[in-house]
């Protein structure tokens, strides 16, 4: 595997952040993974086809396929950026075994910041036990469910590092008395906001907040490819990756 | 009455907002009315007692009090500034009854951003009809229902600009699809935030919002002695009035 | 000239924003002026022949041109968008004397929230005369002149509000002492932002905001043809208007 | 040394800031040291004097007194929390030959949200190399010189983690073209604002900032005081501290 230009493959390459991940990789690209073969493209359906002209793949397919893709990928020897969620246990056991032969990253969110941002939560949570925890996110006017799910995440990492139990302390609804320790949320709705998340810490004579701003989907994709080239560095040995590596954040 | 230092009554002064009005009235404070007469500090207990001896009042007392201190400010020639919210139509007949014989403004909220921000969120409800219109208000840990009532006074100022029902385009949860002409919602609560208003309108290409921060109870006796001083202008005729007449905002 | 589907023209339609008005024209679209003629598009090089095909023209030329096209614009009795800024007295003058038989708008800005933001930042002026106004503007990393000509915009309109003389209030530099009245200017620049101004208000005891975003430069073509369709009704008649005519803000 | 009740004195007892500690550390307070004795309040005028009464001393006095209190202290083996700043390299000395013999938290600023700020700059400097960083600020409206320390502290810890030269890549006039891996600076002045500070990184795709606010002088004193009773513990060895030792991040 060279680290100068890896070749890259892209398993769900026919999807909306397939095709943008596979903008990105550009020359670096040399096929992918679909439902329907496109020879003209290097588009084949069969993962141990795609994966023994690949040195790493960003996989941005379906949940359902990552067992498979866990075995082919491993066999072939070929690194893997992991960004489809809603994996079940059987799916997740299949990634950790892929991980003991070959070098796997896998990531909710492949934007450098928003990984910083969930970092970041982490440690204010831990740092700042007393203050009061509160997540405002936006997005535009189609989104059909709140809080985002990446909203969730980041109260998820402000309870660890609170060694809460998220559940305990999640609040949706802000009526009624606030519970000490509480994580609140709140969503707003509108326009075209590809995503905004708010994570504001109060107490009564200072605030502290990190926000972050996605401006274009291009970002998840920029990320993925970031991911890929670092986990198709020569030095990278077998195991399990996030994209904190990748940033060298704790 | 005399425009340059008109003499000042407080209804209601010792409540936590009367006292803080006792204090912005200074030197032009010449007493008040509370359920427990205090002949040292001039509180009596009749509210004709102390029209008699003023030329307008700020009433901050209860809501039940008000066809009773109606009836009297008006037969006393006494300008009024009523902040009590919570009237039922027999208490908002009597204030228009008084207003027929004396100058009385009637606010929810005597802020005067606040106040600009009604009007501004009107003119915007009608100059962008096709936005999305989202608001969030935070406040301190300890309040307990949410929105609160300065964010729906927002809201209801937006589609009174836009000609619609309130009722019928207000939207607390988040969840499903977003409707065309929604205003929506969101809380968040923390630390001892006096109170945050965001209103915001989102259109694909572009956003404009209307922010307001409360920093210190003050601001709202600061503003009902500011309508105190404006209503006790001898020009000042007989009617109902706003503040907005104050800020001379539309 | 009819309402229902004016013809549209568009001088200056090879630049950057010209092509971006010619997509929103859509079918609307029935030629435009340019310096070199391109018959296959209708683009042609006389003002005069253009005038003479259109309802109304979308002028985002060039401030040299302004006179000539007054001229050409008002014999064909063709309404007039002008979005071009930078006219010398001459020029405005010819401007003037076109609005006396055709209708013209002029603007520097066509995005809808902008002009209501600078028609808002007025009636704060206005009606907060005591409270601090400062004003940021945020922009892309490219832009070299600091502050943006639409924050001095901004300044500019809360002046007016004030009755006061905007150079004689107009802070630019945050060291020493801030006078009474000032008006103050900070930038940030960074990444793509197209766009951001926040203009503010601080007393002590509360804070008001206006803040805008530009999202996409696409805004700024809307806006205008948004203007040319409210140009090209029937019952306008002669006159020099602005946007904020269009959007019924005083 | 007692980590339950340490007593604890304050230098500096009769400044702003000394006045604010005594309050926060209430029964705890054993005396203090000032130009002025104050027998009634157990103020001093001699180091040595009040460091044999306490196991701590916070210390808000004045640069020029550090040698002095160095050498007192440490003879008494007393701990010193010191947020005088402005030292010159003799009194840095002195600090350091202090902390060979006893316990020395030395911060410039003791709000524990502004810590966290600090070190997650830092942090982000390092993970995000090619986001353009920049940084304002906001202070009420008596603040003569701009940028604030507390920018200047967040721009350095943005280098820091960029293993770049401050000085070589701060900007302070935000006119020309922006420099790749600069750090822009910008103020605004109004109101009463204790102190904003935003840190904002731009990408052409996202954004993320880091916010702090401070609404109230006395979270520097609440800060003190946790520092205080963290250095008191027992367990604590000599040494030189700082306040992210208090909030256990990096």
């Amino acid at each position: 595997m060279s680290s100068t230009s890896p070749r890259i493959g892209i398993a769900g390459i026919t999807g909306r952040l397939g095709h943008l991940c596979a903008e990105e990789a550009g020359p670096l690209l040399v096929g992918g993974l679909s439902r329907t073969a496109d020879p003209a493209r290097n588009i084949v359906t069969d993962a141990a086809e795609l994966a023994g002209t690949c040195d790493v793949i960003i996989d941005v397919s379906h949940a359902s396929l990552v067992p498979a893709h866990a075995k082919a990928f491993a066999k072939a020897g070929c690194a893997w950026v992991l960004g489809t969620t809603g994996l079940d246990s059987t799916a997740q056991q299949a990634v950790q075994d892929a991980a003991a032969q070959v070098a796997v990253l896998q990531a909710a969110n492949f934007s450098p910041a928003l990984t910083m941002l969930l970092s970041l939560a982490r440690q204010l949570g831990a740092a700042l036990p007393d203050y009061d925890a509160e997540i405002l996110e936006v997005h535009h006017r189609q989104k059909l469910d709140a809080p985002s799910g990446t909203a969730l995440a980041i109260g998820r990492a402000v309870a660890a590092g609170r060694d809460d139990e998220f559940e305990a302390v999640k609040r949706l609804d802000q009526n009624g008395k606030r519970p000490d320790g509480a994580i609140g949320f709140a969503s707003l709705r509108g326009g075209q906001v590809v995503g905004e998340h708010d994570l504001r810490f109060f107490a009564a004579d200072e605030e502290i907040s990190l926000s972050h701003r996605a401006l274009d989907r291009r970002v998840f994709a920029r990320g993925a490819l970031k991911a890929a080239l670092w986990l198709a560095d020569a030095r990278r040995t077998a195991g399990l990756y996030g994209m904190q590596d990748v940033l060298n954040t704790p």
